[in-house]
């Protein structure tokens, strides 16, 4: 850091921690990412603080165009800037006139990535063009995305590769970016066959020979991508391109985690938002979750193993020092020694998260302590309250008030789900409610199951609690957790509900998806009451 | 290779692949071996041609006490020498007089690594004894197991860390197992921080100071454990310590599969028997079976998408070159390339796909053409076959016919999933099917609704098609998709199915997550009865 910017929030343009796992993770075998998705991640990219989030490919793909188009009116960035990602202009027209190039534009994002051919016979095979050809378009594109301001950087697909089979050309392509104004030059591993030794003489060289502002982005196919990335960085590269959690294609890219805790860690060198990389853990998860794809226990840093220690013979070691057992702090991360089913299940957070919510619990030890038990026990059961704040205080005012409070209690619920012969699809639901001393007994039908019960619980609520009209399910995931070895599976639900100002989630687990429902529906309509100023009688 | 010994089976001494799956790997969080498993591990390391495999902790773990006998008496290894694991003799006594030290002879393994302190600090702290007794316990138990003819290996625990403390005691220790007669002194990454800069630095100097004939132990908490193995290589070290598929405490440690597939691959060294690299995926698969995990799909060279390729404007050029994408030849390592049918699936890729089923398509271009419109149809609908091979072999089947040819037709089907007042939870459910021209009602129970579904489902079938009763579902997967505007969420399930020879996946999509699962059923048993080698009649 230079002295007169001692705490620069973002870090300054000299790094860049640049994401793409909207664009390249998005590649991986399993994601399939709704907009919504989407934005939901570039919010939790954004918090984590880096410079640049690659969006997607507008014009290709029509829900990358309604991205960006909804993350510039809803996401109000704190750090990151967007970038949208497409190929030059087509062989033999203008930029001008290439309508993919025009859709860059039409995207609003303030930085484009150009992917550019670097590798003489993917110009020839892939383009079916003259290398010249390739140049011009590179030189073009950049110069008129340039005019119309903005920012561009240049990924070179294939370039080490290309390098290998045709140095002079693949410096050819960086130096024509470069003049043409790109303001950094991305060496891409395309095909992730790197090793760490040759990444850096490679990118050492063409930084010696070209002169531009030097980028990598590595693919994790030999298991080598985070080092690959580092080994750029050391021979003088300025510009780090990763996913979360290293999601991409074939085996995924470099991981963007350890590769900058490696960068703040290892090197100290700051390149993320005081403060931010202590969210990495929470970060990491909640990503996961949103792709519904497990988070890694094992994965560097931020793993639920990652500083987990077998206990015995280092135990007393560990007591005296626990430094010379770990090779870096785990609260540095967001990350705890212990093998804690959650990060949320310390006595400090769940005293932090009390006073959040208006509970003082610092007084009471053992509140505190019955708390943090409850969630360990939940959470063993499949619960997780990271992602449901409102379950969450639901047990926590629970455990305050040494009773569980309810507006309303369930007798019994059914549904039937059917599909006659006619080939239609019914789905009927009844619910056998008690509220405030009477018995309701309510049906529903909807589009199905979880959908019957959720209408026949409001249909027997809403002329107690008129409040319930307003509320609305604005998201609904599911997720099968695995048994641990010999027993079930186990389903988790989660839901969000809106009641038009705020949101909350909510969680079940059950056996099965309707009765997991059914229990994040109830908790969800319980907090709905309560944040309209209700009171429980019960 | 020398000239004199063109084809070594196994290699030559030279350089050696150590593997401590059954040591080091069996830390990992959730493993839990028994000696059956241990040896079954063994005979893969064996077949896949490792030079040494180190079984165990003998004397300090009954299991792996009975391991050592058991190994000796029943496996004829071809290829690899058993390694037996134990600490130094302790503070004070004499290595003849130590059990633990006895239990190394006793174990009857020819070579033993002994685990020795190299770090002042843990040596003060762990051990609680002088810097002086610790170098004498490594020479004299070093010397006596020399004495015993046993071939000894000394690993340097916390290497790296103690080095970067005092230098000059971490070299005395190497020195000292060195001039003892330990063959090899392996420097341990114990703590995991290590990035390869630093590695390939130590391993140098360490190299230069003391003579020692160097190997290298690391463990993956910072993401990089292949690439220090590989920097300390290129250091000269000529002994890397690894696991099967990265086994080992907290995040884990180098895994061999990468690491050999490095050196035969990227480096040309031949480190393993002619042809067996070829068995890599099989006996990363094969382990994790033993170990009861299910392997990483995204391991780096072994893992089913480590060459799955995506993106369908890349396609064309495959078809082409596939060398263009790809940074190795999968079946060396005993992998195969795989097109994923992804929503940017073009004519090219479902041409190749077909290819890989057994169909020559590309002579029919209205058929592929017709093909690619219903994929694209069906993803818009939510369908995903990147993910469900089956159900999109199924696809081309029914296109190629030019209809849907099936072993049973479904005429209705019901579930009820209710909670009672006592507060169980009770799933049953009705199929009504047609097969072979027969009518059949059949009912299920289950724990949960879809459960119920399934078993109705084979209840129904099973005496028509026997068959089935090799069945069986290994996983479920469910996602909520986020409807367009204005339309409702669908229910996306995918079902993977095996007949204890292999795996197939199914999808299905509806408004709700039991119609979307009678869906992936249906395909999951019709293709299973295909499988099985039976023709539909209808």
């Amino acid at each position: 850091m230079t002295t007169d910017a001692p705490d620069t929030h973002p870090p300054s343009d000299s790094f860049h921690v640049f994401d793409t796992t909207l664009r390249d993770g998005a590649q991986r075998e399993g994601i399939s990412l709704t907009v919504a998705d989407k934005l939901a991640i570039a919010r939790h990219l954004d918090d984590f603080g880096v410079g640049f989030i690659e969006g997607g490919w507008p014009g290709a793909n029509p829900r990358d165009t309604e991205f960006f188009r909804r993350a510039r009116q809803e996401i109000g960035f704190r750090h990151a800037q967007l970038v949208a990602f497409g190929a030059t202009r087509k062989a033999g027209t203008e930029a001008a006139a290439d309508p993919q190039v025009q859709a860059l534009l039409d995207s609003g994002a303030p930085v484009v990535t150009l992917v550019a051919k670097a590798h003489d016979r993917h110009v020839e095979l892939a383009l079916r063009t003259s290398l010249e050809e390739n140049l011009a378009m590179v030189r073009e594109t950049v110069e008129y995305l340039r005019e119309h301001g903005r920012r561009v950087f240049v990924d070179c697909e294939h370039f080490f590769d290309g390098y290998a089979a045709n140095p002079g050309y693949a410096r050819e392509v960086v130096r024509t970016a470069h003049l043409a104004g790109a303001d950094v030059v991305v060496l891409c591993d395309t095909n992730g066959g790197m090793l760490p030794a040759r990444v850096q003489t490679v990118v050492a060289e063409v930084l010696a020979t070209t002169g531009a502002r030097l980028g990598i982005h590595a693919q994790d196919d030999t298991g080598c991508a985070v080092a690959n990335t580092l080994a750029a960085v050391d021979a003088g590269a300025t510009h780090v391109q990763c996913t979360a959690n290293g999601y991409g294609e074939r085996v995924g890219n470099a991981n963007l985690f350890p590769v900058v805790a490696a960068l703040e860690l290892k090197y100290d060198r700051r390149v993320l938002p005081a403060g931010a990389l202590r969210e990495m853990t929470r970060i990491s998860h909640a990503i996961a979750e949103v792709v519904n794809l497990t988070p890694s226990t094992h994965q560097p840093y931020v793993g639920v193993s990652a500083f987990a220690h077998k206990a015995g013979l280092h135990a007393s070691a560990i007591k005296v020092d626990p430094d010379l057992y770990q090779h870096t702090d785990p609260e540095l991360v967001g990350n705890s020694m212990r093998m804690l089913v959650s990060d949320m299940a310390g006595r400090a957070s769940v005293e932090l998260k009390g006073k959040e919510l208006g509970y003082d619990l610092a007084g009471d030890r053992e509140l505190v302590g019955r708390v943090v038990r409850r969630i360990k026990e939940r959470e063993l059961e499949g619960y997780t309250y990271e992602a449901a704040d409102a379950s969450f205080e639901l047990l926590l005012r629970d455990e305050v008030e040494g009773r569980a409070r309810r507006f309303f209690r369930a007798e019994s619920w059914r549904t039937i789900t059917a599909q006659p012969a006619d080939g239609s699809l019914e789905n009927e639901a009844t619910v056998k409610l008690w509220t405030k001393g009477e018995r309701i007994i309510a049906t529903g039908e909807g589009n199905g199951p979880v959908n019957a019960l959720d209408r026949a619980l409001r249909h027997g609520l809403e002329s107690t609690f008129p409040e319930l009209a307003r509320l609305q399910l604005v998201d609904y995931k599911v997720r099968i957790l695995e048994g641990t070895q010999g027993s079930q599976s186990t389903t988790r639900v989660l839901v969000t509900t809106s009641d038009g100002s705020a949101e909350w989630s909510t969680v079940g687990v059950a056996d099965n998806v309707i009765a997991a429902s059914w229990q994040a529906l109830c908790d969800a309509y319980t907090y709905g009451l309560l944040r309209a100023g209700l009171q429980p009688d019960d």
